[in-house]
């Protein structure tokens, strides 16, 4: 099993996010994070796919991905092209004899306090997949009230665009 | 016309988001932006709507999203006492003639170059929706080749809980 990071430009019609998903289960692919952003067009969106799954079967998942109505792109991001990001915020429990814990953890991960009461403290951390995995992962020690985590968002480095050519050829048509 | 956010606490169950959308598209209410998050427990996600729409219907929408099958607990989180944030990935054109406005408008807004290279530049930034917009704005000055961006996580301030009664309502079944 491997991870994965898409994004899947698409047009804004009905249905659209419905058949993309239902072809992850389809495939048996299990999707850990999606977000669906705004482009610059109202007509079209930018969906941020992470998943797990097997190497083999993952092309024949994007290029069935790629037959769906409405799909207009694909692009598979990998850590080494692209810059991936992803926001938390966190509320825990505000107890004296965990609050130093909790604050030392949160220096470490440049997360930032953003309301604190007596009886809680709200943390908001940006930053890879992986460093919010073990940021929640160690605040597990300590009482979590509420978590709100965005998904994963990700652009290929350097200047080549996913949605360039389509915007261009629908204005063609 | 107003703003609103809503934290809505659902059971992972097929469909359950599709009731959700669908309730706001019956009553003409325009999503701004929705995100689901994991919790701390498998079997339920949390979904945070930014949308637009009157008042007067606002409370009749949260009624029948309350109604639908799989959705155990709704939240109206205001700006007075909840923390909000969203992130933005921004790739622009680089180009020697605009390089100095734009990274003028970065230091401003706090926003982080996270890739540089002759072609382009890519920010990212973590923020409410307003300087989001706000610096959106003006970067459309210059060249967006892309954006991708997150939509709105919230937490209410203070210590409640938007889902321990539903937890503890569905331990004692």
């Amino acid at each position: 099993m491997q991870k994965f990071t898409i994004a899947v430009f698409v047009r804004n019609k009905f249905g659209v996010l419905n058949r993309v998903t239902n072809m992850f289960r389809r495939r048996r692919f299990n999707i850990d994070s999606l977000t669906v952003s705004e482009t610059e067009s109202p007509d079209y969106s930018r969906i941020t796919i992470t998943f797990d799954g097997e190497e083999s079967n993952k092309q024949k998942l994007i290029n069935q991905l790629n037959n769906l109505l409405d799909v207009c792109a694909i692009k598979e991001l990998k850590g080494d092209n692209s810059v991936s990001s992803e926001l938390l915020l966190i509320k825990m429990k505000n107890s004296p004899q965990n609050r130093a814990d909790i604050q030392a953890a949160a220096a470490a991960f440049h997360a930032k306090t953003v309301d604190y009461t007596r009886e809680s403290i709200i943390m908001k951390l940006t930053a890879n997949t992986n460093s919010i995995d073990d940021f929640l992962n160690l605040m597990r020690d300590y009482t979590i009230l509420e978590i709100c985590r965005t998904g994963v968002v990700s652009l290929e480095r350097g200047s080549s665009v996913l949605n360039s050519e389509v915007a261009d050829n629908e204005n063609n048509l």
